[in-house]
């Protein structure tokens, strides 16, 4: 099965998990909207990418490891849209969660999201019991404080910000999550592989940036300028367009020099350009990555 | 060390963890905040008392499991209270978290402890791995879809609402999860103890819509009449107060008989029996459960 059906497969069990039985249809329905249909689902495409360069032994791990991850990030959308948050009345090219159903089942949706993410991890074999358990740690590392994506988010509330380190955890957590977790369901050591994780955030953060920058309403799905508007830092104002884009030629190179010598090295670096052309998809030609 | 002391114990160092290095200042006080000082703690009491029940033989594991579970409660307290939901300007006698810091640090703060009860699970002894599993597992069903409190919460969304269903979610699952945890932290099955948990929720729901309907803003730390002000039903309008009060009585006794055979069961029916003086603390004294 490719990899991309084997994440629809393991979210659409979730998903089906969560709805089962008497519970409470608008807020199943919410919690559907959130994870359906997807967007590019870079994070568990890389996770799974790392897990087989780690000789995966365990795909069904790997695959609810994948499901949790992207799991979490939808989670972080659905809260991060919130009126007292973005304000986002589009996500994915549809209306976001609050604007489609309530401010309440947003709210709920995003908690739920959480819980079942740590839910998909838990019912896990319980052979592999202390694998999964290095899984859980990972994730709620990566996701909750002192510096995960709930950090991340919650530095827009300080009077000053340590850029490195809300950028580190706003963006790059969920991709640091995403290479550790993939290197832990094959059974190896994460810290080899939260270099590359740094990076690729890094990555995405800046073609976030460009796409803020540069892109309409239309054509991203989601309201633009969002960083001018809510004052966030951005580095296309500190860099320019140009600088920017070389920039991120740079630390996506940096990306592929720091995978681990492993089995699947080559297919892993092969991997990342092809996120890379995925990360800068419509750009106007110049702005292509091209490394 | 008092029971009491080790939850707080236990609390504490997860707290600390989640504040410590770069963590935003703010976001780290916001969750302070909703945790210290507690309320009751009644749930992480049960829990222990459970576990100390079944021949707890795993102390620091009971430890993290009571103070995922206060955490998870604590994380509800404070999304219940945003304006979207109960609008609440008051909790444990002091602003509610959106009050006292902002909506977006309430949301945030509630995000990250529900990420911190799994965390605290999470870094359990690797030794004792398929037992934490168990534990992750009961605190993800009792919290998330299709039926835990976030189920509960939904309920409230719906047109249609299921009683039964709304109360058992909203209320009961983390009574059951206290129970079930309990057991689980020491070894035994889960399943004997799920009754116990349900009942005492539900004593919990009847002493809860006596003190909304007969208390002022406060004695009780926190707005009244709310159930009227939502359109929540109310077992006190639908039974009268004394109804209400000999309901709570009959709970309580099934509470105590449905208590598995076990080494400290008289100890654990004292227990509830204390715990059951402790939930209607202040209503007039013809209120009082007695038996």
């Amino acid at each position: 099965m490719p990899v991309s059906q084997r994440i629809e497969t393991a979210l659409r069990r979730a998903l089906d998990a969560a709805g089962a039985g008497a519970a409470p249809r608008k807020l199943v329905s919410a919690v559907d909207h959130a994870v359906l249909p997807g967007g590019a689902r870079i994070r568990p495409t890389i996770l799974m990418a790392v897990a087989r360069a780690c000789g995966e032994d365990r795909p069904a791990l790997s695959d609810r490891a994948a499901a949790a991850l992207e799991l979490i990030h939808c989670a972080s959308l659905v809260h991060d849209d919130l009126p007292c948050f973005d304000n986002a009345d589009l996500r994915r090219g549809k209306p976001s969660v609050h604007r489609a159903f309530s401010e309440p089942l947003a709210v709920l949706a995003g908690d739920s999201l959480i819980v079942m993410a740590f839910d998909v991890l838990g019912r896990a074999d319980r052979k592999d019991a202390a694998r999964v358990l290095d899984l859980i740690r990972c994730l709620s590392t990566r996701t909750g404080l002192p510096n995960g994506i709930c950090a991340g988010q919650g530095w827009e509330s300080e009077f000053e910000i340590d850029l490195r380190a809300y950028h580190r955890a706003k963006t790059g957590s969920l991709f640091m999550a995403a290479c550790e977790m993939g290197a832990l369901s094959a059974g190896q050591a994460p810290e080899n592989w939260t270099d590359m994780g740094a990076l690729i955030g890094e990555a995405f953060q800046v073609a976030d940036d460009l796409r803020d920058a540069l892109l309409d309403k239309e054509t991203l799905g989601k309201p633009v300028q969002q960083d001018d508007l809510h004052g966030r830092p951005n580095v296309v104002a500190e860099l320019g367009v140009d600088g920017a884009v070389a920039r991120l030629r740079d630390i996506l190179a940096g990306a592929i020099a720091s995978i681990p010598s492993c089995e699947g090295e080559a297919a892993l670096a092969g991997m990342v350009r092809a996120q890379a052309e995925q990360i800068v998809p419509k750009l106007p030609q110049r702005t292509r990555f091209a490394g």
